[in-house]
């Protein structure tokens, strides 16, 4: 292997950063270089005569019977059943608590609606569309009611847009680095194309007064999970969204009708939405009072903190994976997304953070939205320390961990977007670690408190 | 209703067409022209009091109970279970035929991975992913063998696309117009966000011999499904896709591995890909002579017609729907593709093609990927023919089916892109209709001869 590792040094491409991050552009070029031998360590050369059917490539037996049959609606692989969500279900009530995307099983940036994050408070509701109504009311000219057959007539818009909730990562917060593989921990967050009405069109249509400043949606769950969000934004760029990746959406996702509200934290995203009331201040909900407010060093709070910064999450090779071949070229690759807007940049570390090297971003990159980002790496065989950090088209750049602490406090429980620290040992194994504990280990679950 | 549908003649801004199309900005400026009155029909003014909560907004079942707990993978509410796939299976071998999308019912651009139409020759073959294997050889410097882990390490790359069947809407070459809803007549083609590996990667690492002009690409199914390709189009931007919307490759969609040539007919984008050897010339497969040819006039075929040219389709309203709100305003809205890279325009008639106006287009409009048009129409109560056309970046125009076949004379089963006219009769009912029968309805199935 070290004389294909040797001939990738060929390329005249010097390395982008230290410890050997690669130049984003050799992904490009990939004819270049990752052609002929720089990746020949992940394929064994097995000549075989020329000819059809190739000498020695036996038909396996899935080519010896008939396959089955059509079905009217696809399911994964039987093989792939681990590629499922991770529930941590509420101790006591089993239906309040949230369930994760498996981040590092999946590829690209759109996650397929099987797989979207959950967060409920008391359950799924089983809502027949034929009997829901959305009922607008409070500080408008007139309280308007509709039925899901109403709203399919109006003009639809579609947006590609991740939602996150607020207390995605929250290990972070821990002492000690959590070991739960990536989506497990930084998995209450998925990326999804929603089509609905804007919400404008139908405030405007109910006649909003002077006075309304403030939108209370309530959910029709049996929580009747309700929180207040400024009227401004439902105006800006509130959806009320009827469909999911080209589909109505799943009941865990607000089936028949959620509001989606680009780049905020998920609680305000509400599911099942029966309710609209226009008023001139927040309700002071239990979820924007005890929940989902940030408490600071000084003992008040962060409240009404609704868009999630930036942040970014390299998802493979990510804590909990072995790099399986040895030394060798990796591709190091992941997430970057931004509530503010779109991502411009995403930089990599392998040395800890001494250097960083640019990344690949996938096109198109879109605003409040996953982006894919990849870089090549070849890991020498020594202990090294993967990081990535995302910065948005505002010029934000995501902050170290110690950083973070030091702005907030250790109180918090949301809102949590630090730069992660993959470690990766002698024998290619892949662990979380702190900057300031970096041998330290630990299997501290990812969550240390129930919600509720 | 009348003094609404008046009110909207206020906006000062003129009708885009005639036949009551309106202006497409009048979706982006939703709040001037659909608020306040101009919907209100499909919404019921109900005053109710103030406060919370909605008195006489009485709280429904689903908030009287507990919902139910998390799942580990989503599905569908059991409320949409209409909206599937529509299986045409060979009445021989029922594992031979089609199933199409049900595009008619989704929205935005994704298809979700269980509602990708399927194309089978001889079923779907049960791959364990870790016994499968992909061979390159025949005019290579080596021949290489790879299994799935081997090339999950390598560098990936996604895309955004369609897949069209070279046979999707052949029932657009029949005498008398088909009355199948849109997606079992033209939904033969979906659209993924593909993950995979360039194939210039894999092909340079067995190096390409000077000779080699065509690949062969064959599949692990019981058919042994294989045609020949032009090596320049794997070069150029062919992937070996491992990922679908995210997760790994569906069963039906080639699990584990398939080709993803993007813009070009579903029959070279191989499933289950196990083999690809490189000639210097191609196979004269059954699958690209008896079949996936186009008959001529005068006898001879169009063969190895790979691109499929501009197409647009209205989803809603479309064949079999029916306008219930009556005469009023409604949102035309559809799909346009092209596999000659982006769409640059979609212009919509109500008048059957006297006059047209231009639709609004859905962002991010990508290269041989779905594109959405929405324009607003108000619907007078009198028969109209609404009919959409696509127009791509190259300049190419979808053409009037007499002008398709007038090019291509009658004996084509594939590469059917001709104008869809969708008829309404005063009663709101939507059939299909050929410009020179428009009042000729018939119940001819979309499919007049078995897929084998």
């Amino acid at each position: 292997m070290s004389d294909r590792l040797q001939s990738n040094a060929d390329t005249g491409i010097p390395d982008a950063a230290g410890n050997g991050l690669m130049d984003r552009r050799l992904l490009l070029k990939s004819g270049i270089v990752f052609g002929a031998t720089a990746w020949l360590p992940a394929a064994s050369a097995n000549p075989k005569p020329e000819g059809t059917p190739a000498a020695g490539f036996a038909r396996p037996k899935w080519m010896r019977e008939p396959g089955r049959e059509f079905s009217a609606y696809g399911l994964p692989a039987r093989f792939e059943q681990e590629v499922a969500r991770f529930a941590a279900p509420n101790r006591v009530m089993r239906n309040n608590g949230t369930s994760w995307t498996p981040l590092h099983l999946l590829e690209g940036t759109i996650t397929p609606g099987g797989l979207h994050f959950e967060r409920h408070h008391n359950g799924v509701p089983d809502i027949d569309p034929g009997a829901h109504m959305l009922l607008i009311h409070g500080l408008v000219d007139r309280a308007l009611t509709f039925n899901v057959a109403d709203l399919l007539r109006y003009p639809l818009r579609s947006t590609t847009c991740f939602i996150e909730c607020g207390g995605n990562s929250n290990a972070g917060w821990n002492r000690v680095p959590s070991q739960s593989q990536a989506g497990y921990f930084h998995g209450l967050v998925s990326n999804s194309e929603w089509t609905g009405i804007p919400l404008g069109v139908l405030l405007q249509e109910a006649g909003v007064k002077r006075a309304a400043k403030w939108v209370i949606a309530e959910g029709a769950d049996a929580f009747a999970m309700h929180v207040s969000i400024p009227l401004e934004k439902l105006m800006d760029d509130g959806l009320l969204a009827l469909y999911q990746n080209g589909e109505r959406l799943r009941p865990e996702n607000g089936y028949p009708l959620r509001l989606v509200l680009p780049g905020w934290e998920g609680v305000v995203n509400v599911k099942w939405l029966r309710r609209l009331e226009l008023t001139d201040q927040p309700a002071m909900a239990r979820n924007e009072t005890a929940r989902y407010t940030d408490l600071q060093a000084d003992g008040s709070a962060r409240q009404f903190s609704f868009v999630m910064e930036a942040k970014s999450l390299i998802t493979s090779p990510s804590s909990g994976m072995v790099l399986k071949g040895g030394p060798g070229l990796y591709q190091v690759t992941g997430l970057a997304w931004s509530g503010r807007g779109r991502i411009k940049k995403v930089e990599v570390s392998a040395d800890a953070g001494r250097t960083w090297a640019e990344a690949a971003l996938q096109e198109p990159i879109l605003p409040r939205a996953f982006t894919r980002f990849r870089i090549p790496w070849r890991w020498s065989g020594a202990a090294a320390v993967l990081k990535s950090r995302a910065i948005d088209e505002t010029g934000y750049v995501q902050p170290e961990r110690n950083a973070l602490i030091a702005q907030r406090g250790r109180h918090g429980f949301y809102h949590y977007n630090g730069i992660v620290n993959w470690s990766v040992d002698e024998q290619g194994n892949l662990g979380h670690v702190y900057d300031e504990v970096a041998a330290e280990r630990s299997g501290t679950p990812a969550i240390d408190a129930d919600w509720d």
